[in-house]
């Protein structure tokens, strides 16, 4: 693929300069348009050393607006990123919709440098190209403009850049030993990356090649093509816009087919548990919760707890009974609220990547990512398109905790109806239990039917071995909550019990 | 100090059951009201092993709306962390406006323990604690509520807890030799922290008491104290916001003494550069600097600049030229625009401790905190309280950054109102500079007299030696630039010289 950056293309200092006002005048124009329909945009520069992709990168950043450009670099991964799967900083340094973010490497980078140093097979440095396939295409389906440039030299060039560097006394500190390693193993790493660029090169976001050896020519190419390629979204962008106005575009409401019959209906409600018993169990399960909490910090296992359910099924009450007996300082309840506006402005993932706790951790979700395919399906907030994609981007989001090692379990509290008008009444006459009871409870009821098809859905298409739903009868809340945590000691005590033995 | 909590203190279960909903209800009540008049408010919960902080904590948490708490444990310093002043991970855990925040140890803590461990004489523990109150002086200012309460045990009650939980097969995990350590350790440990509660008990933030033998008890204690601290700070914050509507208390403008001469007027503007010498001169800088960062990332010295200035001084320019051979990868150029409504919800101090750039690199505030005693007061924003604390409150910021071995260094541009003119006038007719010139850019030149009376005040209260202002005459372009570049380079050459040493 890189026959067609083999040799060294030019662009000569006059003709270059000549066009430096057009090129600046663009650029700022166009930025004002994005502020003005704001989408994340986000460039990537990656390639061989010496190919310039820094150089270009401070052009395009000083030609433009810099209140709107994030530049990141990824350098080696800190303590806490380390603790977190790999795909957690790049998560946290996207840009925010109206601005451009620049980072300077694929996000395979690593998993590149490991097949250099023959660490990789086939079949793991294509799931990792996989992997960054699927964040790319998140990021684009999500309206991001997603612009890859891929700095190229020669061999012979890159020896040559390498030279010259050397040559110039203001320079030559820049090139060392490592450099002159890399022109050795050029041929293996142009092999290992061009797999990587042509499986990620998609429709929505191609890597563009870009010929490195003149400053002239990899500038004026790179700023132009980025142009090109923002001006096109933008007007991509209102197009799309404007048609989503003009025709309803949601998602259909949710519904059952004709002889379906929900996952929820076949849940046996019988299940209760006498006072004493709950008192009794109860007090063993918080301590036997309490020792393993205190192993897992000691061996790194996290856990990730996700709470659904009808309400007034219990996940408050559920969770304040789950974390009774624990450690306050080593979990956390993160009730999802309204986003906040920096985090309205990013894909709608971000907002939980960025409150994952640390290693050996808990974090329990109260109400979670599932909004998007319940709320935010039954109140019709969300299109077709969006709405199935983001099943599969919930799956790669949890598949990348248990990955890292997480133990990640799902629970829906589920109350019948009935039940619930009970709850709902009492609720009105409890004093300290009033604020809990909204007017939304209310109609959120009325929308029962549409509720319980979503969450089969939800069942049906997010419910993975790695992650699964636990569907809990909680019409008795004693019941409900002794439940809940034995699947959760169980699940932690087989995480742990799965580490000791690989560690021996 | 400790005579009022020496001897145990008990309530009987059936009066502490009896008060149970009572005590929610005023809980949940009153974090209504704290979401209906936000502001920030922090509990800090400390003492001595088995006196019961982290049981009272989960009592608190599960009494309360749990969206609205936020509970921090701050555990060894994470790498990012260790790279920062020690306040960073605080001021990055501060809860915003409207919700509570809930700590596990005294902003002293890693000071008591040193002083423990006999590293730290007199001097250097008041030194700690003196920073520990200006950190919390800051916060009760800004209106929030701080919640101290340390949680105490007697030696021998001590001893007789970590007894029962060894006897209890439920708990005695939890105990280990460490803990019968402390026990050994308890007269050093409270003389010592005896010294420290008394330090940071002040009038706006006091030290609570509270005997830990009994559960009830302290849970009983630890919730009334908390609930009536919460309730007198919400009528006091509604006595001020009243009183703030009715009569005007934000700042006299600023203004310059009858016989007063500027600082600016002082300066010599006649500083020029030939295009030759600075082309020339540029070139040796650019690479000079560029081998400095390389050193100076190596070393782990970061560099925090400032810039300030009239607009159309040059701001961008300067920072455009002074990064332009720099390695995007290690610098980062923060350009301050509008809050988000989460920094809003903060300190002001806040959302620039959050932006700050990892060890070794360089970070660029394009305007910054200084806004707060030049646009706000210059505009009105800003009552007289806060404005004269804002300048004590910025010099404890930049010295914790000098002080963890950051270069800080603050440039004001100025140019006069002749050559402001002119340059106004300019960017009306070039294209690509068209969006730089704003209504405000105008209006703010109707307030040059007042701008030049805060810049003087300014420049009095905060250039320290250890982050000195400089005052760049900037009618020339050429000579404000290698002037801004010169400085630094002197500066980052002199810390990584000092470093040197030291390190040999």
């Amino acid at each position: 693929m890189f026959e067609t950056v083999a040799t060294a293309q030019t662009l000569d200092a006059a003709a270059y300069e000549a066009s430096v006002n057009d090129r600046r005048i663009r650029l700022v124009e166009l930025q004002q348009r994005l502020r003005s329909e704001p989408c994340p945009v986000f460039i990537q520069f990656a390639g061989i050393k010496g190919a310039g992709r820094l150089q270009v990168a401070n052009t395009l950043t000083h030609w433009m607006d810099p209140r709107w450009i994030r530049v990141q670099a990824f350098r080696t991964r800190t303590e806490t990123e380390r603790e977190q799967p790999p795909y957690y900083r790049y998560w946290l340094a996207l840009a925010p919709a109206g601005t451009i973010g620049l980072y300077f490497h694929a996000w395979w980078d690593t998993a590149l440098q490991k097949r250099m140093a023959g660490l990789l097979d086939d079949d793991t440095y294509n799931a990792a190209l996989g992997r960054a396939e699927r964040f790319e295409s998140a990021l684009t389906a999500d309206g991001a403009l997603l612009f890859k440039a891929w700095f190229h030299l020669s061999k012979e060039n890159q020896k040559k850049r390498l030279a010259d560097i050397e040559d110039d006394p203001f320079q030559n500190w820049r090139v060392d030993a490592r450099d002159w390693r890399k022109v050795d193993a050029y041929d293996d790493y142009v092999a290992a990356a061009e797999i990587g660029l042509r499986a990620t090169s998609t429709l929505t976001a191609p890597w563009h090649l870009i010929e490195g050896s003149d400053p002239n020519h990899r500038a004026a190419t790179g700023v132009d093509m980025f142009a090109d390629a923002l001006e096109a979204h933008l007007d991509e962008r209102k197009a799309i816009n404007k048609k989503a106005k003009k025709k309803n575009s949601v998602a259909a409401p949710p519904k059952l087919g004709k002889n379906q019959k929900s996952v929820l209906a076949g849940l046996d409600m019988s299940g209760d548990v006498s006072k004493d018993l709950f008192a009794d169990t109860l007090k063993i399960q918080e301590a036997r919760l309490a020792a393993l909490q205190a192993q897992a910090r000691e061996a790194g296992v996290s856990s990730v707890l996700v709470f659904e359910g009808w309400d007034a099924a219990g996940k408050g009450g559920t969770i304040r009974h789950l974390t009774h007996g624990l450690d306050l300082r080593d979990y956390q309840v993160v009730p999802i609220a309204a986003p906040t506006d920096e985090e309205r402005a990013h894909h709608y993932l971000w907002r939980f990547w960025r409150r994952l706790g640390r290693a050996g951790t808990i974090t329990v979700f109260d109400r979670s990512w599932y909004g998007r395919v319940l709320v935010e399906w039954i109140e019709r907030l969300i299109d077709e398109h969006a709405l199935q994609r983001s099943y599969g981007e919930i799956n790669e989001f949890e598949s990348q905790l248990a990955e890292n090692g997480a133990v990640v379990l799902k629970f829906w509290l589920h109350v019948t109806q009935d039940e619930q008008l009970k709850r709902f009444k009492k609720r009105a006459k409890v004093a300290y239990k009033q604020w809990k009871l909204t007017d939304e409870d209310w109609r959120n009821r009325e929308q029962w039917d549409a509720y319980e098809a979503a969450v089969h859905t939800m069942v049906e298409r997010t419910s993975t071995s790695v992650a699964p739903w636990h569907l809990i009868p909680a019409n008795s809340k004693r019941y409900a909550r002794l439940r809940v945590v034995d699947l959760f000691i169980e699940a932690l005590e087989r995480r742990l019990e799965s580490d000791r033995r690989q560690r021996d």
